[in-house]
């Protein structure tokens, strides 16, 4: 086991494989029959979102599941084709690419290479924190946008119309222009699939539990809903022919597994490709490992979020490889595969296989799938995703938050995925760079004859005007420290008896350079006007730090372990008249 | 008094006219007749440096003192043209227009209306933070390389040939090719006076200490040394017609005070200005307010910031308009001001009215005086500029911190300023992130019976297994959040008897709306695995905004006032088997 430990953190497999049971394959086994089915819909509607023919949606749900099996560190993620992600395959390659075209197909086989370099890469240098950056408001508001973009972009497999568009605005114009042309045999399909799916998301469950169904069972039933009304569309079109009387459908899969072949690997490719790419990764990340903690916490386990990077990336190489495009750790597939009762990633493989086996006998059947049907499954799962309570929560709890949270959604509406992420990223940076600008600061006097030193404003204290006791509450660094240097001058200023002002570092985490030359200089200032500068509960990090400075040579005060050391020392010498 | 404050506020000049005095008007004016001496040359010479005609920096150093001492809210700063703000000017001026042209003046005139105007909106609008960004080591680098470029622009004057090219490496080429073309009366000029100043700059002060010359005196007649070799310099060219001999020199100034024109306020060219402005302005400010805030403290004065940037701006504007480029309050001119025994603002008013009359009746003197002596005094001044102790010290202190400031001396040495400052900027915010990304935090115990709680790692405490309290020595957002709790995970994960999380929250000045969702996540997840999740010690300010949420409401456990709350009564429940 000691042996296996190193190895164990890059190849987590070793971890669970040793101990692998029979009843741990039962369970695994289960769930990956009912992943499996709930999967084969989702990834041939996943590709079309993503503009590319439907059984690279299948091939994304091979290899990747396999890698992660291999590498990942969550025991129940379900890694495959997920909405968000389709859409920015769809944004990004669409610029590069005409959406039907072989070189469309091969520019997104690339980008999800490339998205799975960058993983690698980042996870190998620990650089998951990268995602940190991506702040919550920003998430949620980009994800909202994306609901609503993903929605809107089904609406013409809907209606059974063209709409040529780009910009949501221009598309909504083309929606209005084109309804007399709705094919009604399509639109009748998909607007029943769609009240259909509404109906089972809403009220299946209840119904299903109200007949004695196991609740978690029941739960998956409902995730299944979308396979009823595949086939039902799948007889019905095929019974009547609609594909006659201008239904889209998906018509002849490929049938077989897909070739293992290299991407194109273009340097110029890559270079228009990059950002997208980064982007692709930061978010499918972010996404599952928020999913992954979720459910590992469930089960009091760990999961290691670099590690995590690494293994999202080979699934995404492996998903190039064998002709997939870009996936990542779902949220709907992990907690179905969890709720199944998966134990091991085990389950994860055994649902590729199962994905693999549809692919080679399956595909035939799906040849009259209408498109409208697809387009209807994922406009009900991506509107769960647009979610109008955190933008209320949100703006009850910060104004900046919210701010940033409705520039992200509005800018990722109109003006695209990276500059919607882009505007989210500045804000949220800005606004807590302002945060910490002014940071808090409080004069402290002691609290009757205990050690404890609190705000004059809130309690009664004992002070004395020779000395000016400052409590800091933050680090010291260059857009904080003059605003610090102001108030401490403005105190001093007013109080023409001080002769000790008293630094009360105890919530300093780090002094910067540009702080410790503000300090300096208010040291040499306070020393001009015959005030002496003394430090208190200078944590052992920092000190450590000052000590490499000259500033502790030059500091006309002392430095106190306590603060009430520092104020009774002090008012002795005052009382004593030095 | 109390009528007049708010009117103080905006025009500092009623604060210190009202009890102004016949002793104070004394003093006043012998700091004016010393800081005029030294200001004459200064000016001229750094004219020189921004590509503009000689009087152009005579004009700088009128109107911008008497606004100043209407509007400054420091008693000594003197404001005029200053070296790196001449740099400044030449290379954003240069761009648009070619120096020497009427064009590179009126653009000059334009740069100082634009960020005076800039100035005044920021300084209304209490933007003066916004300098604070400009960080120790950016200013600091970026002061340096300026120091360097200023130096190696000069020595084409001193050496009297012609250098055409714009970068520093091809100036290097250039110098080095021409060499052979110096002009021996022009260098013999230009080496001479750089001996005799430096040896001015290092000697001379000691020297008139040594005959008793009172020792301030004596810095304040080292400091117009420029005027000594200025003068012995005009003597010479004149009477061996040096100036026929291939020696540059000022030539015809023209007589009389400048005319007060609007500048051209072209929106083109303020669009084309508009970053130089605002980096002049910027630079200007944090240079000048740093200058007025150690004056000020060794007479215990306030300054105020944002009045600051009002005062620098209609100085800015008054310059301008009577014909001048950008100016600040500058160190060395100040510091004699303040040396020479100037009390209020009039004393700048009448440093204004002695170079109105040099202007007046002076310039037909300077017509030989040679550019090469003026070059000299700009590179004795600027050298000083250039230090590497500060680079070293940063070095020891902190590598992240001397990496901005080496990355800012390369960029702005062989990208420019801009360039050099803009990147010097990006990586001060980069580095502080990735310090609050990973905050300290600490598992805390009880320091034997007492109420306080310590670092099990730093001191002996007691702890119980089913009670987690980790205090956190920071802010909770977006970039450190998934940091935390990523180790509380870790911690409870390794600690299978865990029933309880404390977290210590009192050196948390705030929570953001992403920290907000996370605490919520691991909330919910903590309660999943059976765990409670307790506070302790939260500010009021956090708490009240934490009200705000629902987080209160989903919190499985409570909030206590301090941690020896938390703790004894959580530890008292689990020993009654709660």
């Amino acid at each position: 086991m000691a042996r296996h430990w190193k190895a164990g953190k890059y190849l987590p497999i070793l971890d669970w494989s040793s101990d692998y049971s029979r009843e741990k394959f039962s369970s695994d086994a289960i769930a990956a029959v009912i992943v499996t089915i709930m999967l084969i819909p989702q990834s041939l509607a996943y590709a079309l979102l993503a503009g590319l023919p439907a059984e690279v949606g299948l091939y994304a749900s091979i290899a990747p599941l396999v890698f992660y099996a291999i590498f990942g560190t969550s025991r129940t993620l379900s890694v495959g084709p997920v909405a968000v992600v389709s859409l920015m395959t769809l944004t990004s390659v669409s610029l590069i690419a005409e959406p039907g075209t072989i070189g469309y197909l091969e520019t997104a086989i690339a980008l999800a290479f490339l998205s799975g370099l960058i993983m690698v890469v980042m996870g190998l240098l620990k650089m998951g924190f990268i995602a940190n950056f991506l702040s919550h408001p920003v998430i949620s508001g980009f994800i909202t946008a994306s609901g609503i973009l993903i929605a809107f972009s089904q609406l013409k497999h809907i209606l059974g119309i063209e709409i040529s568009a780009h910009t949501i605005h221009e598309q909504v114009g083309e929606l209005l222009s084109q309804l007399s042309n709705v094919n009604v045999p399509t639109a009748t399909i998909g607007i029943s699939s769609l009240i259909f799916l509404f109906w089972a998301r809403r009220s299946l469950g209840k119904l299903l539990v109200s007949i004695h169904i196991e609740k978690k069972l029941a739960g998956s039933l409902v995730k299944a809903g979308p396979v009823v009304i595949v086939i039902i569309s799948i007889i019905m079109t095929a019974a009547w022919a609609l594909d006659q009387e201008g239904v889209k459908i998906v018509g002849a899969i490929p049938a077989g597994l897909p070739d293992i072949t290299m991407p194109i690997l273009d340097m110029e490719i890559f270079t228009k490709l990059f950002m997208a790419a980064l982007l692709i990764s930061l978010v499918g990340y972010v996404e599952s490992v928020s999913v992954g903690q979720t459910l590992a916490a469930k089960r009091r386990q760990k999961i290691d979020p670099n590690q995590e990077l690494v293994a999202l990336g080979f699934s995404n190489i492996g998903s190039s490889i064998s002709g997939g495009y870009p996936v990542t750790g779902g949220f709907s597939r992990s907690v179905v595969n969890f709720d199944a009762g998966a134990e091991t990633p085990a389950a994860g493989a055994m649902t590729a296989l199962g994905i693999a086996l549809a692919t080679l006998f399956l595909t035939p059947f799906l040849y009259y799938l209408p498109n409208a049907t697809l387009a209807a499954t994922i406009i009900v799962a991506v509107l769960s995703l647009v979610q109008f309570k955190p933008i209320i929560d949100t703006w009850k709890y910060s104004k900046g938050d919210f701010f940033t949270m409705l520039a992200t959604i509005v800018l990722t509406l109109f003006e695209g995925v990276e500059i919607g992420i882009a505007a989210g990223v500045i804000l949220s940076l800005a606004i807590f760079l302002k945060r910490t600008t002014n940071p808090h600061y409080a004069i402290v006097g002691q609290v009757g004859n205990t050690e404890h030193f609190r705000n004059v404003k809130r309690h009664v204290v004992r002070t004395i005007p020779e000395i000016l006791s400052i409590r800091i509450d933050g680090s010291l660094y260059f857009a904080n420290i003059r605003y610090l240097e102001n108030c401490i001058a403005a105190h001093v200023a007013d109080n023409k008896a001080c002769k000790h002002v008293i630094l009360q570092c105890s919530a300093v985490n780090f002094i910067d350079i540009s702080a410790l030359e503000s300090l300096e200089m208010m040291n040499d200032r306070l020393n001009d006007s015959g005030i002496k500068l003394h430090l208190s509960e200078v944590k052992g990090p920092v000190e450590d730090r000052l000590q490499k400075s000259q500033f502790m040579d030059h500091l006309s005060g002392r430095v106190f372990l306590s603060q009430y050391d520092a104020f009774t020392t002090l008012s002795n010498e005052v009382s004593q008249g030095y």
